[in-house]
């Protein structure tokens, strides 16, 4: 058991998380640095608590084992959350501070715009939280921001562009682009050469070039209707959802319909979380497609001479931010992409380093966003694709809660009290609803992985519902299916789950099997993972069928698909809820992230900016300006 | 002459900025904090150059003395800039590196919009630099991201509950507001009594509220057209100068047109440069006035429920950051609120924090925006009212260029060649000219300063111009005139600007005099700052006239003014140059800052939020992503 480790106190009933989290003073940043052996010079620290990681580890260690790889996803949810961070951390908890084992913990890091909204904070819950909370939720490291600035600045290139190429002839575009010096010469800047090089002009000098060689550099000729690019806020601002562009007198009448997303939306998010290096980083945020030319060309970042910017606005982010858990074991908060229109997945250089640190014999667990059958499915065909890396251990977090849900039981909806039916005991309603979660375990299985079920025990879950998961989750073909009850007593409360974790990891050993291949059509690739959701067919819209056409012709057919899907149903009905079968899955529409590296067809209609509620949780947020503490987070 | 000095190898012809940034390797930044006997205590590092300096430092150093005051201003500049920052820098570099004294420079942080737009980074220049430059010209420690997210999570809230009020009763809001808990009771939260006494309801409980104070309390009842809160963003977006929200379906036609600013406009921004402490941000941030009622009561930020979170978000960007200069002194960066618009001051805790530091006998050494006529005015008056520190020396910049062109030069214009009057000789341009550095003088003398002003000399300059402006400073009752080459020589070119500044500080010992008392009416105190730039009257349109009554009759009228005026001439006209008198000042609007504390005047038309050119600077900036190296920034 390592130094940093700190024995928890617990109390019962379990306190506010808040003040649970700010019970504990969090052990020196380098304290939990120093017993993952890393040096100074491996990390920066960002105040007393939290520290970036450089990614100059992994050169170091590339030489090094990886640990076991272990992903935690969830049965489909009630709109309460089933605990799936929570069970991450408590996990943790288990394996570090009672286990004796080199545990690294990655988590997203949550938008600032649901922490005063509705949901709150995102930091686990009970006696399993990663501290200190405040610093958690708020700006962390300002990752998120410099997505924000990075997403942005791309957006203003384009209309600013759109703006001087409607005002200016070929010639004048030109010499603006490529201005004389000091002594009269102009030159091509180095971004200048990717495009190009993409319009297969291999000229060195503007002045070799002919007017339709200028024509062709200078003139992006942008299709206004198919630009793509949304500007972002980490701000839950609804009335930014549609808006009109361009309506001051200087910018002349060349106003525009577009939009603002919340920034963890944003193709830059998921290229954070995709990437495996700053020379990778640099190439993905270059072949951001933000729209078409005319002639229907994809124009990139690179065309508008702002992908170099927009790495040099990421190039700190790209470090993962280490953290502690309530009992002092290490975490890695990197990339928190929305799961529905995204990934949903945190960073793959987080889990690289982690592999690396943990070592042989060690533990790397990390969270996959919604359900299995979307976060889960996509930390495997895209995410572990793009890594290389395979994961030994799949945990699938189910509560009794979700399961009566699943098997028959009134609506949940947040805010409103719970029916009866889930607060006391109803074996049936829960041997019912166990359809869904042993979906769930085949699907995982099929990947290669053993699945542990973990059963996230609340005060009010009896013996007999607790056997019954167990029994159906054993016969559905899960490795082994434990109770826990971190969110009470920390990892003293996963320790069950922690032993059945390391013997899934220790007991196998294969290659990782995808659920399709990159070479099959996407339409193929489609319907495969409609298969996995227990889809009899898909049905395609006009648009997503033109959409489709598109992205094949431009050459982006052989990309992963990132489905758009609602977590509360396998189907695209919210309200289908236990195991649907039989349905055919609309795809709405199909649109792209060229940089990020996937294909993202839209099953019904995804929001990509929440709302505030009349009474937000701002309310109740306050700093003690004695203390500097922060007060009424939740 | 402290451990952490470091000599500088310079070089001839002055290599570009970068070059100089890359060419020296900065000192860890906790090797500037011992210099400057801070505790690890006592700072947060973010990275290897960077640390926020805790506010705790003051409540530590309170019995100490301060050091000596210093403010840099400048004479009414051409738009090619006059070198201010890098006299600052130099001053400070020949102070601590030559003269064997404790020095602080404080400096505002730039926006970033500039950097990637036409103007570059923002860091002094030459052999006068603050480093790492890529670090000061990008996120710093991210104080402008928090303000960006403060600023647009009050703007979400104010759009929110107007799209909320439309659609509920009173009754319904108020239950909304106050929701029963557990066991069905209803509570106010904290923030709530403060709009509660705001409107005289001595009230504990939700129950005890008459149907009328209902809803007096849950309507803020927003009359949409005197919203004057804007979105703000980091960005040169023009396309976001104005703009039509809420045009998505859900938003039920409540469209409305608002804009963004560039971030630095925020008042949030102006909030942070002028607070003192945490406790005064929170009442600062609470009191922000976002528009009026329909019956005509200022809204504020409080009354939104969200002054506490917005706290919450600028609770690390009230502590200043600390750097270096290329020879090792410190540096404190902190807030940096537009000069137009704002007062253009760096922040008022980072200069007491400096004073502290330095002690009896050291220096600070701080810079105000644009000329002299905007920035000192604002210093003196807004900032140093508002802190109760007294300065002892003013600074004035000059160049022989600004000088030529206010003698009847032909215009300067950016990104031109200069003319040939600025390139050879011209000893009557330059006398000519020395009627604006004379009123710049004479009315800053007339704060109770000692006046110096420094000549940052350029090639072309020759001996007999530089010795004109000399007598002519010292005829119009400069204290002393010198000649720098600290953009060549870094602060050995400024020792005689360092002597000249020492004698002048320790030769003068009394209170401020500021131009106006605040118990003047608006107008009177508008006239006043208006005499000062040689204007003979002052004309109102009809809106400022009505909006002065509103200020006056909300209880507004005892404020600090601050004028938005260009920089370009003492009068409104920029063509106006050298000293115009006889003008009258036409003030076409009054806005107000009520957080930050002060009222301003709009004098012509101000933007407040820049464009990209065709060609921006972006273009050549990159990453070498196998040393990490940013490239390409000026």
């Amino acid at each position: 058991m390592g130094k940093t480790v700190r024995k928890l106190q617990v109390v019962s009933p379990v306190p506010a998380d808040i003040d649970i989290a700010n019970s504990v003073e969090p052990l020196h940043i380098s304290e939990i640095a120093k017993e993952l052996n890393l040096s100074p010079q491996h990390y920066d620290p960002y105040g007393k608590y939290k520290a970036k990681v450089l990614l100059s580890v992994l050169d170091e260690l590339q030489g090094s084992e990886d640990g076991y790889y272990v992903v935690v996803g969830g049965i489909t949810p009630t709109p309460l959350g089933e605990g799936k961070s929570t069970t991450t951390v408590g996990l943790c908890q288990a394996l570090g501070a009672f286990l004796d084992k080199k545990v690294v913990t990655c988590l997203r890091q949550p938008s600032q715009g649901p922490t005063f909204g509705i949901k709150g904070g995102a930091a686990g819950g009970g006696y399993s939280q990663v501290i200190p909370m405040d610093e958690f939720n708020l700006h962390l490291t300002g990752d998120i921001h410099a997505i924000t600035a990075a997403n942005n600045l791309l957006a203003a290139a384009i209309d600013t562009r759109i703006f001087h190429e409607s005002t200016q002839t070929d010639k004048g575009l030109f010499n603006r682009l490529c201005p004389p010096d000091k002594e009269g010469k102009r030159s091509f800047s180095n971004i200048m050469f990717r495009r190009l090089t993409k319009l297969g002009i291999s000229k060195a000098r503007p002045e070799e070039l002919t007017p339709q060689e200028i024509k062709k550099f200078a003139r992006l000729d942008f299709d206004p209707s198919s630009i793509t690019w949304r500007r972002v806020m980490d701000i839950n601002d609804r009335f930014l959802r549609k808006i009109t562009v361009g309506q001051g007198p200087e910018e002349k009448g060349m106003v525009r319909e577009t939009g603002f997303d919340i920034s963890v939306a944003s193709e830059i998010m998921a290229v954070l979380a995709l990437t495996t290096s700053l020379a990778d980083m640099r190439e993905r945020l270059g072949k951001m497609v933000v729209g078409n030319s005319k002639a229907g060309d994809p124009i990139t970042a690179d065309d508008l001479g702002v992908g170099g910017a927009l790495t040099v606005l990421m190039k700190d982010a790209i470090n993962p931010t280490l953290m502690q858990t309530l009992e002092g074991t290490p975490v890695l908060v990197h990339a928190g992409p929305f799961a529905n229109i995204s990934h949903g997945n945190s960073s793959i250089v987080a889990d690289k380093i982690a592999l690396k640190l943990v070592g042989r014999g060690g533990f790397v667990v990390t969270e996959a966003g919604f359900g299995a059958d979307i976060g889960t499915e996509k930390f495997m065909n895209i995410k572990c694709r793009y890594s290389g890396l395979t994961p030994q251990c799949a945990v699938i977090v189910a509560t009794i809660r979700a399961l009566k849900m699943h098997g028959g039981g009134p609506e949940v909806v947040a805010g409103k009290p719970l029916d009866h039916a889930y607060l006391t005991e109803n074996v049936a309603l829960v041997e019912a609803g166990c359809v869904n979660l042993a979906r769930h375990i085949s699907n995982t299985k099929a990947y290669g992985v053993n699945v542990v079920v973990a059963v996230n025990k609340f005060a009010t879950d009896s013996e007999v519902e607790l056997n019954a998961v167990k029994a159906a989750a054993l016969s559905a073909g899960a490795f082994d299916a434990v109770i826990c009850t971190h969110h009470a007593h920390g990892g003293k409360g996963a320790v069950d789950l922690g032993v059945a974790v390391q013997r899934a990891c220790e007991n196998i050993a294969q290659p990782l099997k995808f659920l399709y291949p990159l070479d099959m059509s996407i339409k193929e690739k489609i319907e495969a993972i409609a298969k996995s959701y227990g889809a009899s067919g898909v049905e395609y819209s006009e648009e997503a069928e033109k959409q489709i056409g598109m992205y094949t012709k431009q050459g982006f057919g052989s990309l992963p698909i990132c489905m758009a899907k609602t977590q509360y149903s396998f189907s695209h009905n919210a309200a289908a809820k236990g195991a649907p079968s039989g349905f055919v899955l609309p795809i709405r529409d199909v649109r792209a992230s060229i940089g990020a590296g996937f294909i993202y067809p839209l099953v019904g209609t995804m929001s990509t900016m929440p709302g505030l509620p009349t009474r937000p949780c701002f309310y109740d947020i306050d700093l003690d300006t004695t203390t500097g503490r922060v007060i009424g987070l939740s």
